[in-house]
């Protein structure tokens, strides 16, 4: 612990799941949709349909609530065998905008963590996402005050964190992160060579899973929730 | 002419129909629709039904293909008094694809007006509209050469320029900006005191249309191209 204090210039935080409450909303749209779809199929069997939608629209497409809801239009049209009656594809649309319009929950711990970090360091989020999307989540949560900087990022591959680090103006052993997703915050950042803190997240999207072995890598922390954090700094 | 060579420190560029083409495709993609449609409506109820549906959306959608994509299906049911057919709705989701993937077509001129300006000048891009979208065009483009910074923004008022300015840490004075859109490139730019250069495009989405009589401002200039402006610097 503590090891941080000294090289550390930046201390960079994801935001959905590990800031405020995002994948949940998610679950809660998807299992209302598969409601709508259940004369159709049995909720698995859709759920399995729909992460293949969305990952063949991906690319095309990248992450957040548009995207998703296109996903999910073009899903329904697929199981119902184009059938899907306008009145069910309305309520689809509706789904989204009311996942777009969820108040914000701030996650337990973080206002007290970023108040007493950003007194002695440049805190910056770097989150992946709908630019609209997570302005709009990063305003109703009242953090922005605690940021040097916000990076809305497209994808979170280690080119990107590369090109943030560039932006910066800091060596990537200054960098570290904070974050819920394996894939998104902890290993693209090790492969820099900058330190990364996982803080896992009860619920993760099958996409953000890392099948494997415990990470053997110095530069890597694992803590139960964001207060515990504050130790690496102290 | 030739006043800016003195004070500017960075010459900013919208991006969609200053650089590249942009409009004429969506305008495309519209008559596609309108066509798909055209057992329901005439095309000119169509479009008026299509940009009621998109500034209701817009809001909560922001610019880009995805929210477009979006607003064309609920318009398409609309229209259709929830009767379109699923394989209409494919199409148009199909429509909304091809969109996104088509080939980008730099501007004449372009090329050789960043070649020059950016010898002796920071230039970057402020554009608004879809994160990925905008990357993928950029990318696409071979533009990125050019420019210092990139800024993709939620949206393009006074309040958005102003956090740019201040984080490319410059005064509004040192920051000229080149662009199509009277709305978006124009008016709020001025309205902060920086200068401003039109370069009229020949579509213009109904939008970014502004209704008034002509601008009185010395900070305002026009030319009739992008090679135009290569004078103001020189």
């Amino acid at each position: 612990m503590n090891v941080m204090k000294e090289k550390i210039k930046i201390i960079g935080f994801d935001a959905d799941d590990t800031l405020w409450v995002n994948e949940p909303f998610y679950r809660e749209t998807e299992e209302k949709f598969s409601d709508l779809l259940k004369e159709y199929l049995p909720e698995e069997a859709i759920m399995q349909k729909l992460f293949r939608t969305e990952m063949q629209n991906l690319e095309l497409y990248g992450y957040g609530a548009k995207g998703f809801m296109l996903s999910l239009i073009e899903t329904g049209i697929k199981i119902s065998d184009n059938s899907l009656p306008n009145e069910k594809i309305l309520q689809i649309i509706q789904l989204g905008k009311d996942l777009i319009n969820k108040p914000l929950e701030v996650l337990d711990g973080v206002h007290e963590v970023l108040e007493k970090l950003s007194k002695k360091h440049k805190l910056i989020i770097a989150t992946k996402g709908d630019l609209l999307d997570q302005e709009r989540k990063l305003e109703k949560s009242k953090l922005a005050k605690y940021f040097h900087h916000i990076e809305i990022m497209s994808d979170k591959k280690a080119e990107n964190y590369q090109k943030l680090i560039a932006h910066l103006d800091i060596s990537s052993e200054e960098f570290v992160m904070v974050g819920n997703s394996m894939k998104s915050d902890v290993l693209p950042v090790l492969e820099l060579g900058s330190c990364s803190i996982h803080v896992p997240f009860h619920t993760t999207w099958v996409h953000e899973e890392v099948n494997g072995s415990k990470i053997e890598n110095d530069n890597f922390y694992e803590v139960k929730s964001i207060s515990d954090i504050l130790a690496f700094f102290e």
